[in-house]
Order: C-alpha cells, then structure tokens, then sequence
C-alpha cells in the first residue's frame, strides 16, 4: 500500500495548505489591516501557486497509477475519485492560463467594487471581457470536447448539467410566477421596527448561532462586509453583519451561514484534511444553508420562540403578536437584490443569472451588452425597472470572481432543501413542537446523521437521495413554498 | 541577470510564504478557536515542510553559483549575503533532524506549560532533555567544527559569540550590583492604585502606540497571554496584555512590541518581501524595543506627560506627582520574574540564563540538575530564594521551543540602546522639552533615519555603530542606570 500511503500523506499536506490558505481570505475580511492589500496580494499568489503545483504534481499521476493494482476500502476509493478529478481538472489548465486568471481576477475584483459604488458598468466592462475570455478558455480545456460551460459548473457542482438546470428550473417558474402575483396584490405585512444596537444584535447572534449547533470551541464569529463561513475541519469561522434598521438581516445571514458552518464541523472527524472532510459541492452546502436560514430557521413555530426572545432583548419591537412576527420575517416585497430576497422570488434572481451567464459563456451575448440585457430581462421577469447598475448587473461579486456556473447552486440548495426538509418532517412528526421551543436539536442532529457527517463520501444527488429516500426533485419546496405563502398571505 | 532574477523571484516567494507562517502564529495566539490546535500543528507543519525544502533548495546554490560572477549592486550584494547565509545554514541541517525538532518543540512547549502550571520541573525535564539533544546536534551541524554554542547563537545575531557576550557581561555585572545594593536600602516607592478597566486601558493603550508612531493602517492591536510583535513590511501586528491591578504592565509592553513593530514598519518599503525586509537581528531588534520602552518611555519627561494624560482617563492613580509617578514607573523590587524585571536588575537575569544554557548545550551541567542549578545561582545572584518553578526555571517559554543563543540578545539590545539613546540625545538636545509634550517624533524619526529604515543592509554591530559614530560598548547604557537610579532614589 506505499502508493495509497505516499498519495494520502501528500494530499493531506496540500490539504492543510488550501486550508491556510482560507484562513487567510478570512483574515483578509476581518482582521487585515487596510495597508496590507498588496502584500496580501503578494501572499496569496505564493500560497495559490504552491497549491497549483501540488494539484497537477506528476507524482500523483504515478500514484494514482500504482493504485489502481489495490482494492481500496469503501472511503478510500471514495478519495481516490476525489484525488483522481482534482488532478485531471487541474492538470487539463495550462499553469499560464492558471495563474493568468488568479491575476485578472484579483484585479476585476477590485475594479468591479469601484464600478458598483459609482454604478457605472461600462467602466468594468473591459476587465469583466478579459475574465470572460479566460474562464471560456478553461472551460474548453477542461471539457476536453465536451461543454464548457457544463465543464466549468462541475467545478462547483460535479455532475450537474446545464440541461438538468433549465428543466429543473422550467417546472419551477411557471408555479414560482403565479405565487407571487397573487401575493403582491395583497398588502404587504409591517416589518419590525425598535431600537437594535449593534451590541445587542451581535450578542443575539451568537445566541442564534449556539441555538443552531455551531460549535464555537472550533469556530469563531467576526464582522464582515460580506457574510461568509469559511474552513473546515476543527477551525470553522463565520461572520455577519449589523444595520441598526434591519436586525433580520444580521440574524438570518447568520442563521445561515451557520448552515455552512454546521456541515463542516460536523462531517466525520476522520475525514479531517482530507478530500472526504469539506462539503461535496457547493449545492449540497447551500441545501444545509438554506434549510437552518428558512425551513427551520422561518418556520412559523421557531419564529414563535424568536419572538418572544427578540422581545426579551430588545423590547418594542414595532409587531404585537407572534403572527404578525412571522409575517415580518417572511414578508415578500418588490426588491432588487437577490441576496435579499425572500423564498418566493429567490429562484427567479437565480434563473435570470443562470441564463444571462450562459450567454456570456457561449459568445451569444458580448460583455459590453451585458447591463442592457440584464435590465430587459429584469423588467420581463419582474415587471419594474432597475434604475441604476449597483441594483441591477453590477450587484454581485462572482462574474468578477471568475464564478462562471456557480449561481445554480444556489437553486440546487434551495430544491435540495427542499426535499430534506419533506423527509425531516416525515421522519419528526413532532418537529414544530421543538422548534417552537427554540430547540433545533431535532432537526440539526437528523441533517448531521443523513448529510453533514458524510462530507465527500457521496456523489452531490447520491447523498441527498440517501437521506431522502428518494432522487431530489423541484417539487417539494414549490410545495412547500405555495403552501407557506397561501398561507401567510390568505389566498 | 537571469540568475540574480530567478533568484530574487524565488526568494520574494519563500519570504511571502515566510509571512504567511507568521501570520499563522499571530492567528494561533489571539483569534485561533481553542479546538483547533491540533489541526493548526497539522497546517503549521505543512508550511513549515514547504519553507524548509525551499530553503534547501538546490537550485539556490545554483543561482548563486552564477550570480557569482556578476557585479551586484550594494543592495543585491547585501540580498545574496542574506540568501548565502540561510542557504548554508538550512543546508548544513539534515531534513530529519530538522523535522524533528519541529515535532519534539511543539510538543514540549505544550508540555512546559503544564509543567509550569503545576510546578512540576520533573515532569518537563524528560522532553527538555530531548529538545537539548536535538540543538546540540544542530548546533554541532551548523558550527562545522566550530563552537557548537556560537553557532546556534548566530540565528539569533549574526556575528555574535559566547566570548564577546562573556566580555560584556563582565563589565556590566559589578557595576550593575553595587548599584542595586545602593537601591534596596532604600525605601521602595509606592507604586499606582486605581481602577483601570479593561477597556480603557486598551483605548490608553492604543493611544500610547500612535504616540510611538505606530501606524494602524499597517497594523492592528489585539489581546494575547504573552504580548508579541508578529510581520513585517505593511501588516506588522502588535498584542498586550491587561491586568486590573497593573495598567503598567499592559502600558509598557505596548511600548516595548510598538518599538519592534516601528523597526519592521519603517523598514525601506523598495525591502518587501526580501531578506533585507526584516529587522537585521534580535538584538537589533531588541534595542529598537527597549529604547522605545525605556530610555524614551520611562524616562522623566515622558512619564509627565502620560502622568497628566493617566490622571484625565483613570481619575485617582494613587500617586500625587508627576515625580512620585516617574518613582512608581522605574522602582526596583526584588522579584524573580525576567519579564517584569526593572532596567537595573533585568541584564542580571539574563546573565544567570546565558551561563545556564552554555553548561546546557556543552553538556556540562545535565538537564535533570537544572532546576537546582537555577535556584543556587538564583541565590547566588539576587539573595533569595526561589519558591517555586514558576518563579525559576519554568518561567520563560524559551527552552522549551528550543531558543538556545537567544536571551543574550535581550542584553545586547539594552546594550545597543544604550548606545543609540547616547547618540540620540546627541544629536537631539532639547529631545526631552519634547517628551514632556508627549512628542516622540524627534526620538523616533532618528532611530527610523539612523537604524530602522536600513533593514538587514548593514550587518548588527555595523548598523548601530553608524548610527551612533562608535562601536557599541556596554558604557553608555551602565553610565545612564547609574545616573537614572542614583536620581531616583537620591544616592
């Protein structure tokens, strides 16, 4: 077994450096002091192009080959499959054009922010085109023949295709679209009003976190301008944020990341700083996300207990009844930012980017059409004007990123939500009557006993499907989402 | 050029990664969740293992063998000094052994601290021997037939040797305890009372930083167990320490990794990321902390300025003049801890560990034994007994972590402080009308000018003997202990 042993010993050392190397986007967010920009930059380069040459080590392609004489243990072939697609992906990309994206990225990112304060798109156009170009010549390497960008979304969601996507989401819009036509005509509910000190709201939080299972004897909670978690293993670390107005925005991004958080602490402790010890795809992660932040987390009965815990704390909180608190958190509103949108209408945000980015990937739409496109679109799929870009295409920072195939994951985690939340339910009859007790246990400990512990394990749909007994498909949360909101809003 | 370039290319790397380790300490000792020390060993091991094979590397020696032939600029020449220097070092260490004395220190550090903790020298000195064993063989690599002691004595200052320490101490140590006999015959002074809260000793704190010219866009401050500075070039960051009944204690700490954290800021920017990017060695770097600390900070005129400043945030400190202050922050006690010693008895301290360590290293005095060693040359030196281990030779971290050669830096940087603040006061005559207003620009734009800017350009005695116009020598800091004690407790 001395290639299995050399492979493992050498993965799990570059495991520990990517994990150094995410300590230090999350120092770069929280801590770093504002001068240190360019020597970060500097930094990350160095660590980014240890990583790159550790993934495409010819020594792994000679493991991998010794190996397959072996028959390997149900999770050692599991990382196997891992180590073995990480190293044809990585060594598909030319290290020119690696370490040309790593560049250009770094760049746009800043540019994009600059061109989002002053909402003018055309003056990130240039460098969005570049980082368009680059990321249409990565995913040709790394289809290999096949699709590009079906090649670049198995970076964040192995398996999944375009063509799964767009049925996956043409049964969810007509339903999606008719829900929120009846609910916008009737009056929107009050939202919370009170006094929500920062102090208070950070303290709140924590209790919200503790509340969801987060370990913070191997985590930690910081502010961020961005909420993000971040890690794995036994150093897991979230952040959130406060606005004095809106005390909901601090406690479901927490709630939320939280989800994250959880997956991550909790996966088998054996599979520590190996490729089983993170979170499968970035679906599976948002599926833990969204069902911590919404099924649970803005279920009628938790917010009965948050009501009344809000209260304690903060005193008038502008509502009266447990109702009309419910209402608040769950209120559907015309907006234009998808990181702000309720359940209802997140998936349409969503299946615009989806479509939008397609475009862009494939040439059918040049970048410098890009804002007019958007908007048009926007008015076709909600029926308002965007008035200036920092509301419209310039909103989110992925296409900056590079993160060309990432948006869809965001859908996935909601219908992967959606399914473990129908099996949830049917496996804890009783799970309102714990939630409306601020007791989460229930339902945390059955998503750490079907999905988080397995970390890799699985392929993305088999671990859902495991836990669900069933393949994950769109129609329990359109059901659940139709069922919520008639509800709420009485049609 | 090509070889000088590739080698400069390569170097900027490793430095960065070099950063990116420190950054990692910094994390471990104030944000790092508490579960996740075993898998920081993991992470630190890993880039530990990198930096190692890229300090061996052998295509170094390659590049330097071509860059031989060049005429390199004094800038270049000092870099490949530099580079030459680690290069043979690192080489000279066989991969085993340097791995093991990873492994073998970070181990014993955990268990110094419980030894300490329960005052049990015993329990220690098992892996303390280890850890001996290992720096013998080391220090036997690196002195290729030389002195084994010197050897391990040039990570710290390069240059240096038992011998000229020997010299020093043997001019400093009569003079230094005929002093202090004078002074503890006399009544010690009253030291602060008061309440000083946490968070205003931190607001204080960082007032005295700025004061000092710490630039906090460059660096932050935070709380740690043991106050550190940690980076170099724009991200030097600086921690303290708050103690209810002691504001000194975080106060001047403060001071002192403020006067560390000046030299690594005001480094010439042109150096990041380079070897000449750091501070040339501790000593160096110590006298940078010290005159910080002491001759600029504890001197009279400062001490009114931060008395008056004291009395507006803390109200009542106990002592009623800016004289009874200066008394409380310079009184001379008898104690057994290095680390809260007083500039007359702190070089004493040092002595006894020098001796110590050399008989450790030589073999000559067994690890077993070292606790009654320390404890009869405790009473040899100072005239009391020594309680408990915490108080003796478990009190300092150094051993553990395998830091033989080491505090005699600490004398030497008093020693090259002394020199400096003679100069200083030289060339800045009114420097003390300056204080009393609670300006240390003067003070500190001479050390920037004179010692801080230039880095690792010049070797340790080169660069405080230019600064000063005259070799360093241990008169200049004995005349001003001599003149500042005998004032004090008017001799």
């Amino acid at each position: 077994m001395t290639a299995l042993t050399d492979l493992f010993a050498f993965q799990k050392e570059t495991e520990a450096l990517a994990q150094i190397a995410g300590r230090l986007g999350w120092d770069q967010e929280t801590m770093m002091p504002r001068g240190a920009a360019a020597q970060r930059g500097e930094e990350m380069a160095a660590i980014e192009s240890i990583l790159h040459a550790r993934r495409t080590d010819p020594r792994i392609g000679a493991w991998l080959a010794e190996a397959g004489e072996e028959s390997p243990s149900q999770v050692d072939a599991a990382q196997l499959r891992h180590i073995t697609r990480s190293y044809e992906r990585a060594s598909r990309v030319p290290a020119d054009l690696a370490s040309e994206l790593a560049r250009v990225t770094s760049v746009a990112q800043g540019q994009w922010a600059e061109a989002r304060a002053k909402d003018d798109f055309a003056s990130f156009a240039p460098v969005l085109e570049r980082v368009v170009a680059l990321r249409q010549q990565e995913g040709q390497a790394l289809a290999d023949g096949g699709d590009t960008y079906d090649a670049l979304m198995d970076d964040y969601e192995p398996g999944a295709t375009a063509g799964q996507l767009e049925s996956m989401f043409a049964e969810m819009r007509p339903r999606l679209v008719e829900l929120r036509g009846k609910v916008l005509d009737k009056p929107a509910p009050a939202g919370v009003s009170g006094t929500f000190s920062d102090a208070d709201q950070m303290a709140f939080t924590a209790k919200l976190a503790l509340t969801f299972g987060y370990d913070l004897s191997r985590g930690r909670i910081d502010k961020a301008v961005h909420p993000f978690s971040s890690g794995s293993g036994s150093d897991v670390r979230i952040t959130t944020r406060t606005n004095p107005d809106d005390p909901f925005n601090c406690f479901y991004s927490t709630i939320h990341e939280v989800g994250h958080a959880c997956y991550e602490q909790n996966i088998d402790a054996g599979y520590a700083l190996t490729p089983l010890g993170a979170g499968v795809s970035m679906g599976v992660h948002e599926s833990q996300s969204r069902i911590y932040e919404n099924q649970i987390g803005r279920s009628r009965a938790f917010t009965g207990w948050m009501y009344d815990e809000m209260k304690a704390v903060f005193g008038d909180i502008g509502v009266d009844s447990a109702d009309a608190f419910y209402a608040a958190v769950n209120r559907v509103q015309k907006d234009f930012i998808r990181t702000e949108a309720d359940e209802l209408q997140y998936n349409l945000h969503i299946m615009m980017r989806f479509d939008l980015e397609r475009a862009l990937i494939s040439g059918d739409l040049p970048v410098t059409d890009l804002e007019q496109a958007w908007n048009t679109r926007f008015k076709q799929d909600f029926g308002y004007d965007v008035p200036k870009a920092s509301l419209g295409c310039l909103q989110d920072v992925h296409w900056s990123v590079g993160l060309f195939g990432y948006f869809a994951t965001y859908s996935l985690g909601n219908v992967y939500a959606g399914c473990l939340a129908q099996a949830l339910r049917a496996d804890v009859p009783d799970l309102d009557s714990h939630l409306a007790a601020g007791n989460t246990a229930p339902a945390t400990q059955w998503l750490r006993d079907n999905v988080q512990r397995h970390g890799g394990l699985y392929a993305p749909r088999e671990v859902i499907g495991m836990a669900c007994g069933a393949a994950p498909t769109a129609g329990p949360l359109l059901d659940y989402i139709e069922e919520k909101f008639s509800d709420l809003y009485q049609l």
